[in-house]
């Protein structure tokens, strides 16, 4: 069939599931942008900048699955380039869609605006190749196959891609089938999956103390449902790194805790570190999620499931399929371990006390039974991160809080993305005030859009979480004093979101009854003062401190002869 | 001497003239911070974000000659990368010091957070690569060596540097020479040089018709004083590319407009095609500022004034030093042409009319007696920079308008940062609603300082740049309604800004008026229609659909078979 090559990349970004394209509108994709608008089924959206873009795009994918973003050459692909490689570090799908200048312009090096200006036009293509998965120039000869080749890239390896789609070409026709997308499947090697599935049962049988370890890629493969799976029949218990949090549900009665080397929840580290059989995906362990690398797997006894490999002890298995993996080994399972239900140990109480200001120690128990299953809650680096981390979330419950890529300034715009996607379902965010005003924009965008979160406002006059790692009291970790609760009046003419001013428990507590049932969202900005933080951020920030700069600082300057 | 690395850095910054560094705390900058805090006679100045800190340091080089811009791995360098590369775009020169990892972390390729997890440090230093004109690592061994190094090579080519140093570093001590940081000069080669000079004067005796064309270039080399020299004692005319506008006096009676090709001012076109000595930097010619490549300069009599090199016709001279080369050719001048001075257009007056909404046919002659000799002027990408680049400015106006990075949201922040440099100057900038949109944070930061900036919002509902671009009423075209003038009282506690909500002349009249004097600042929202923009834009719209799009697209949408 005949189509435009605009038309055809519509065509195949709504196969895979894309309904909106997030982006900002400049003069190098804006011709790509009437044939969204033309299109059926699928929309565009702005948002107020591209790094907004792309962290809404990054929620948007977390929550259906893929995005797409669309931005104009040079100055739109450096100001979402931030949030592409947050994307590639959580394993998020996402396609940039880069307008770039017409063919004839970048092939004969003409020099145009948006660019350096020299008529160098590799230079965005090597940063995009630094922090994407595939990378292409589309051309009238190449559209159909690039176009297919980088979203099956994306699909399969669950990251961003990125597509230069020169200006002028658009609307020009290709011929091609009228074939969807190609699924991204992989036959496994029979041999090889027989002998993977036979070594993983040998190793389970002769358990006696089997375990599963949880990371985001359970979630980024979609293999939830075989894991527990495997978890209930045999009576395995299991843990979870902190970036993969909430992804098995954490009231479950086998679930023991987060595991992060010597800095674990109760028994979660003996449970991984002896185990004579552990389940586990490729987990990925940095400073902050591994007990400063304390983390220490037994490597002899650690099944590694890969997408497409199976790794045990020294031995790797290639060519097998990861789905085909899990449904073989399920396939007759003893319950052979019978674990000790653990009691659930009581949730400390809270007893209000309604004239007490907000602090800490009691903010996040007060705000616990207010969670409810299903939900979807942003955690933003900072204390609300370093809080959330311990809390332990209702069943169904999606965790977000991006510890690798760690940057401030994510939750925001990503929520705008996530309910985007997904309308219907609650979203919370806790956000700190530092950190909503990195990406504040996108504040605008939900409330024009009249969707309907739940954003706290951490209000305590800074970077909390910097001044715990070092400069205390010092005017760097300062920020302008903003009047949260009263933006929304400002940032949209459709504004119907509730707001509260909160300061005491008691003000809490009507905040939290009031906003049971909403539709037009909620803005909470609590107080709290700039020194008080969850106990886990007093233990982590020293650790940063020792972790980052050694021994050697401000606190212990010495002269260079002692 | 002894010295901890951090001071050395510190030093070096402020021998080259660096009072402020602005950025963004993150954990693997914080410990040069302590010591930037400790030190005396410079500042850290904090951004929201980090492409508000880098479009800060960009304006702070401007209005400062040079810029030091603090940012942490990864999610900072990203932030920023924009902002560096539109610095490296307008040849603006900018420290940048990302602050990394601990040097033993990236050299064993350790994952940790703000990467993407997987060990590799290589990516960032990449992506740098492609925008800046030098890049190194800082060690203890090479420390003193390579600062000295990258910051001669950022004053040398006037672009912006990256100095990636790991965060346990700073405090240790290095031994080194008390000699300030080697000046950059270059010695001619004599006999090249007198072999250039010679040959510009034999070219300058035949010409009758000489002429003289400025560029960005003219001031980044700092040759302003040397042109005008040339140009008043031998009474040559001159023109301007939009991207030099105004670095000589639009109102001295030599000075012929602003030459772009077919698009150029009344006389420009032929002064400069048809010159038999056409001295000129390295003119950059984008679509944008060479009427869509029209222009055509008289390359066997065009005299090309290089940092090291002059070339004349297919004649380059190497190894000269563009200051040597100006004095020996300013030496000795005959007086021997004498253009007709063009009789001064008189300036179309305005007549008020009190009670008429604003629109651009009225709105920029009722500024121009606002503008006084001396003031920075900001026009931001969009109907300010259409509108202004047509308006004659006084007398040692700056102005600024990175026409060819063109990234909306670059002003406000700029703006911030020339403020800094230069609080004492008159500062004006006009801004679009959707450019204030990307990066409106930096408002506060003005505000939180007690700078003294006049800001005028132009609130049209939208990018009406694109408008007449593509999508005049298309809604990717629209933006959220903000209230601007309501926000500086939200920002910061300290505001003092008087701000105004105008839509007629009178009201017009009125604020321009009660800012005549003023020490906190204003802020002045001017309503106009959405689809009204000035005459330059109506004709410039098109020009870029032309240029962008070619014949096909949604105004010609044809069938494949006809």
């Amino acid at each position: 069939m005949k189509i435009t090559i605009g038309d055809y990349l519509i065509k195949r970004l709504k196969e895979i599931g894309i309904r909106h394209i997030i982006g900002v509108p400049g003069d190098f994709n804006l011709q790509f942008l009437e044939q969204v608008g033309a299109a059926d089924g699928i929309e565009f959206v702005g948002a107020s900048n591209e790094l907004n873009a792309a962290y809404a795009a990054d929620g948007y994918a977390r929550e259906n699955g893929i995005a797409a973003l669309s931005i104009t050459y040079g100055v739109g692909d450096l100001g979402a380039i931030g949030g592409v490689a947050g994307s590639a570090a959580e394993h998020v799908p996402v396609i940039v869609l880069s307008g770039a200048p017409p063919l004839y312009i970048m092939k004969h090096n003409y020099p145009v605006h948006h660019s350096l200006g020299e008529g160098d036009f590799s230079d965005m293509a090597r940063a995009y190749q630094q922090f994407t998965v595939g990378q292409g120039l589309i051309t009238h000869e190449n559209a159909a196959d690039e176009i297919d080749r980088l979203l099956r890239l994306a699909l399969r390896h669950q990251m961003p891609v990125n597509l230069q789609i020169p200006s002028n070409l658009t609307y020009l026709y290709i011929d091609v089938s009228d074939e969807p997308l190609r699924p991204v499947s992989h036959q496994s090697d029979q041999e090889r999956l027989r002998a993977a599935v036979s070594a993983m049962r040998q190793l389970f049988s002769a358990a006696k103390q089997p375990a599963v370890l949880i990371d985001m890629d359970v979630d980024r493969f979609g293999i939830e449902s075989e894991l527990l799976a495997f978890i209930e029949a045999t009576r395995t218990p299991f843990a979870a790194l902190s970036t993969g949090k909430a992804i098995l549900d954490e009231n479950h009665p086998l679930y023991r805790g987060i595991y992060q080397g010597d800095d674990s929840e109760p028994g979660a580290q003996a449970l991984i570190e002896q185990a004579d059989f552990l389940l586990t995906v490729a987990p990925r362990f940095i400073e902050w999620n591994s007990g400063s690398f304390s983390a220490e797997l037994p490597e002899a006894t650690t099944i590694y499931l890969g997408r497409n490999h199976v790794k045990i002890g020294t031995e790797a298995f290639e060519a097998v399929a990861l789905k085909d993996v899990l449904d073989q080994f399920l396939d007759r399972l003893p319950s052979k371990h019978q674990p000790q239900t653990e009691p659930e140990p009581a949730e400390p109480g809270f007893d209000l006390e309604a004239d007490k200001p907000l602090a800490h120690d009691k903010l996040w128990k007060q705000l616990r039974p207010f969670f409810r299953a299903g939900d979807l809650i942003y955690a933003e680096t900072g204390t609300a991160s370093q809080a959330m981390g311990s809390l332990k979330l209702p069943k169904d419950t999606t965790y977000i809080a991006s510890l690798i890529w760690g940057a401030i300034g994510f939750t925001l715009p990503a929520l705008f993305g996530s309910l985007l996607a997904n309308p219907q379902r609650r979203q919370i965010l806790f956000i700190g005030d530092g950190s909503f005003q990195v990406s504040a924009q996108a504040l605008s965008r939900i409330i024009d859009r009249g969707l309907n979160p739940i954003i706290f406002v951490i209000n305590n006059d800074g970077y909390t979480i910097e001044r715990y790692i070092m400069g205390m009291e010092e005017s760097y970790n300062d920020i302008p004093a903003w009047q949260y609760h009263r933006l929304p009046a400002l940032l949209s003419a459709k504004n119907r979101m509730l707001t509260f001013h909160v300061t005491t428990q008691g003000e809490l507590a009507q905040a939290l009854k009031d906003i049971e049932e909403i539709d037009h969202g909620a803005l909470i900005e609590l107080h709290l003062h700039p020194l008080d933080a969850p106990e886990a951020l007093k233990k982590f920030g020293p650790d940063v401190a020792a972790f980052n700069y050694g021994p050697r600082g401000p606190e212990n300057e010495l002269p260079e002869d002692e």
